[in-house]
């Protein structure tokens, strides 16, 4: 561990946390990370570099037994790695309306059953009280605590939504030789409120969130081909060019993450973010609701572009 | 009306209507169509060829109004036509978590608040109790009545759910110049129960049910290739070849449909088949259960290669 830097940085809208220069981690300034740099520090016992050759399944077992308590960017190459909503049964159904209404912001990739902690669809064995990295768990609406398991918080009617993240099109950008310049320059990439409205369901309902990169006009066209491919992770972007048109002022001040440079000869490119689902779920002000805490996905088994997000399991009888 | 001649066949498993040679309708052998002849013959003031223009929603206006009352097939050339699934609330998370694991044959293009007859994200102004020429109405698992309205059925519990239909990747084949036999042919496409299990949830599973279409062996990557692209209307196909891997021991004696002839240089190719959650509602024994009526599907206002299924209507408020 030695020369390892960890530096908080709490702002007026966010918290970063600084490692070695490298942004590693971010969230609403709801919370900062003072807290918890102690526990990070001491119970990471793998790091993140002895797992980058690990499967799926290897690095949600270490993740289970605490050996591994990281951001999951970059591990298990190829798979899906999924966005995280835990919420009682009797909000479930209009989540997934909402969900269903918004499906570039909001993904559906695997649904469990109520109180069931496996997901076989997504991946062999998953337990999710214990495979992710880091939850976070909210009360009536405000963090309330910030764990590495939730045994202790599960209930019998909790429902686990596992939703696609933008990794699987940033991937699928840089096989195609498409720069993605957050990424170049170790930054996290740039989210903007917008004044999108989202078609509302139940109690969730706001407006969209959306990440932005400056692509090379030349290769624009192929950004959205090939990203749109990936329904299960965003799509296709949903707006290029002007900021103002979707009601940001200013691209040079994200609402989260860090600012990244437009260069001569790019057009901006705003795809649908999945921050926009823990807002709403925010907002929602739900007794109880638990996501990842960002960056810390969770790790399937399946292939991130797989036609489905189904995994195979062969089974036939008669 | 003149020269039109309608022949109900009545077989074992199936019930067929033939009009002027060409199969308009099917259902299962738990009604026929002697009953319902009389009424089809004389509500039907507007015919298919005086619709062949129409947009969508007058093809829903001319529904609505009882003027039409006939199949949806070539209708509003390009839009999106939907399945339809219609339950008490009480068992609509488990029939999405049902759909949401079972992608291929049940592919979620719309779900509808409870108790709301509208559609927001799929077309303007539907109403789903009279938009729909014809419905069945199951109780218990048993077909109760085939109507052209379901206002008097309608309840405060009920949620609408719409699923992709094949019509949508048939139309992206033959816009390619892929053949499509039974199109050809004028014959409904052949329909078989295989041994592959559905991913259950709650009271839904059962086996998946497949169409077949045979494609030269020269065109079946393109085709898997075109018909991935809609994710919506079932994706690509589940198997190609020998029918027994999936448990089909005779391609010329299908479930459902009519059989059609595998040529010398063609390839039988397997795409999972909307008449699986169908299927899978009656095994379910629910009180109550509306679908559309086999081929008389919901018409909406998406075009059918859009990238989502939700109406695009730029919204934006500050």
């Amino acid at each position: 561990m030695s020369g390892t830097r960890f530096t908080p940085i709490n702002l007026k809208n966010l918290s970063l946390l600084i490692e070695n220069d490298n942004l590693i981690d971010w969230m609403p300034a709801c919370d900062d990370f003072t807290s918890i740099r102690g526990a990070r520090m001491t119970s990471r016992s793998t790091s993140h570099s002895d797992l980058i050759a690990a499967t799926a399944l290897d690095v949600r077992a270490a993740i289970r037994s605490g050996a591994y308590t990281g951001h999951t960017a970059g591990l298990a190459a190829g798979k899906l790695q999924c966005n995280l909503a835990i919420l009682p049964e009797r909000f479930a159904l209009d989540f997934l309306r909402f969900c269903q209404r918004n499906p570039k912001p909001c993904p559906i990739v695997g649904v469990g059953d109520t109180g069931e902690a496996s997901l076989p669809t997504l991946g062999r064995d998953i337990d999710i009280r214990t495979d992710v990295s880091k939850y976070r768990v909210f009360r009536n609406g405000t963090l309330s605590e910030e764990v590495t398991d939730i045994s202790d918080v599960w209930a019998d009617d909790l429902v686990t939504v596992a939703l696609g993240c933008s990794f699987t099109f940033e991937n699928a950008l840089l096989r195609n030789d498409i720069p993605v310049r957050h990424i170049e320059k170790g930054l996290n990439v740039p989210m903007y409120r917008t004044n999108i409205d989202l078609v509302p369901a139940g109690r969730f309902g706001g407006k969209m969130v959306v990440t932005m990169r400056p692509i090379p006009q030349a290769q624009v066209a192929q950004a959205y081909e090939i990203s749109r491919r990936f329904p299960q992770a965003h799509g296709a972007p949903i707006a290029k060019g002007d900021p103002a048109q979707i009601g940001i002022a200013d691209l040079s001040q994200p609402d989260w993450g860090d600012a990244v440079e437009v260069r001569s000869g790019e057009v901006p490119v705003y795809w649908a973010c999945g921050v926009t689902p823990q807002n709403v779920l925010l907002d929602a002000g739900l007794p109880i609701c638990i996501t990842h805490s960002p960056g810390h996905m969770l790790i399937a088994d399946v292939a991130e572009d797989a036609e489905t997000t189904i995994l195979k399991t062969p089974k036939t009888t008669n």
